[in-house]
């Protein structure tokens, strides 16, 4: 991992008909975000879905591209008809879509020279000078080319391959959060925590959250900053506005 | 609800710091997809997740409707300082923000005059002219202005109120599913597929999404249509695909 930025920032881009129809539920936001802010210290400014269709990768990919440090792809990347992200990222960036010969070599060895049927050799396309993302489960890797990291769709897959892409990666500065869970609700501290919020607006993200748990309402204040410093005087003060309304604090 | 359309479709926009830090993983993608599609005929074709900053939010609320029949937004809807969806809109809008009054009566009620503080009253605070989406769960109503749709966050609210949004949605073709589950790997049947594929490229789309159960390897075809005929003949020829190619079929 190259040496540390102050502010460096990703999007994803989660590629598939079958999150928008809603018949799969995402779980690649979430991992990929936590992924990136603990262990690159990169903040996910931004997701989008879209569909399988080429216009439109080619169209996001080149904005989120140009607007955050790292795009993240997901999806779209296997042997099937549907799966054209390789190749509309080669159009995207007007980059020659080929083989590339580590790839084409390891998926020969994987599969047997006698099985490497044109569907698996598809899976070593990519835009031409591409780094590899090395894939320990299912031997198809994902790829680097400029800013942008395509990886599987595939939750188990993708979470056995992402800190291969970790070398590639300039470090940013890590985001640390505390959370405080009061039993009370949000419209009962909503004024007083503003004030904190304006206090620290420069350095400290502080969110409100309503939770249920066991029958029972509570707010998770979510502050989050650079600063562990600052977080623990933003706690502080957060405990006090605590205890002057009488809220009770849950203890996890 | 309204008469039927041919083609209606919507954008999702999940406005959430807590979505884009991974802190929280999101359930209302599939959810809302789901819904739109199977009660109104309404196909999601993006979905963009975005911070709690309100130039961001207004320019994707602005670039979504202008490009889709409905937008939906969820989150930014309560009493605290990182609520500022209803606000953000109206400025996209150039409505004014205001107190809409029934939603104001419908929360005095719930709260009770003397517990109606200002941020339960932010609660009632809208586009001017907004549709309200009652709330069975928290009385804190959701809204409608102009193509825009703005519910809550929290995943057990949104469900249980996003029924009162249908009567202000026009009606499209729903699209129907078919899924086959074979236990083979995508690479063995890629080329196949893609040739059914092709075949029915204008009226049905098929999906290819690898599965992992009780140890075993399998794929399910997903296709999808307005058209159960057509959809019934694409599954009979990948009955026959998986036939010729002896693979067996998972049935559920």
């Amino acid at each position: 991992m190259k040496k540390k930025n102050k502010k460096v920032n990703a999007a994803i881009l989660i590629i598939g008909n079958e999150i928008l129809s809603g018949r799969t539920q995402d779980k690649n936001i979430a991992f990929i975000s936590k992924w990136l802010n603990e262990n690159c210290g990169i903040s996910v400014s931004e997701v989008r879905v879209v569909p399988d269709i080429e216009n439109i990768i080619i169209k996001s990919v080149l904005e989120l591209s140009k607007k955050n440090s790292y795009v993240f792809t997901t999806g779209g990347i296997g042997p099937t008809h549907d799966d054209i992200t390789a190749k509309s990222i080669s159009k995207a960036l007007r980059i020659k879509y080929d083989y590339n010969p580590e790839a084409f070599q390891i998926l020969e060895n994987y599969y047997g020279k006698s099985y490497f049927n044109d569907g698996r050799k598809k899976m070593a396309k990519m835009p031409k000078g591409s780094k590899l993302i090395h894939n320990p489960s299912s031997a198809a890797p994902g790829f680097m080319i400029k800013n942008i990291i395509s990886l599987p769709g595939v939750p188990s897959i993708l979470n056995s391959m992402i800190d291969n892409s970790k070398k590639y990666l300039v470090k940013g500065l890590r985001i640390h959060s505390k959370t405080l869970n009061l039993f009370t609700v949000e419209s009962n501290i909503s004024k007083k925590l503003a004030q904190i919020q304006k206090k620290f607006k420069r350095h400290v993200d502080i969110g409100s959250y309503p939770f249920f748990r066991l029958g029972k309402i509570g707010v998770s204040i979510v502050s989050r900053s650079t600063s562990r410093l600052k977080l623990n005087t933003v706690q502080k003060d957060l405990i006090k506005l605590a205890k002057t309304k009488k809220i009770k604090i849950l203890k996890i």
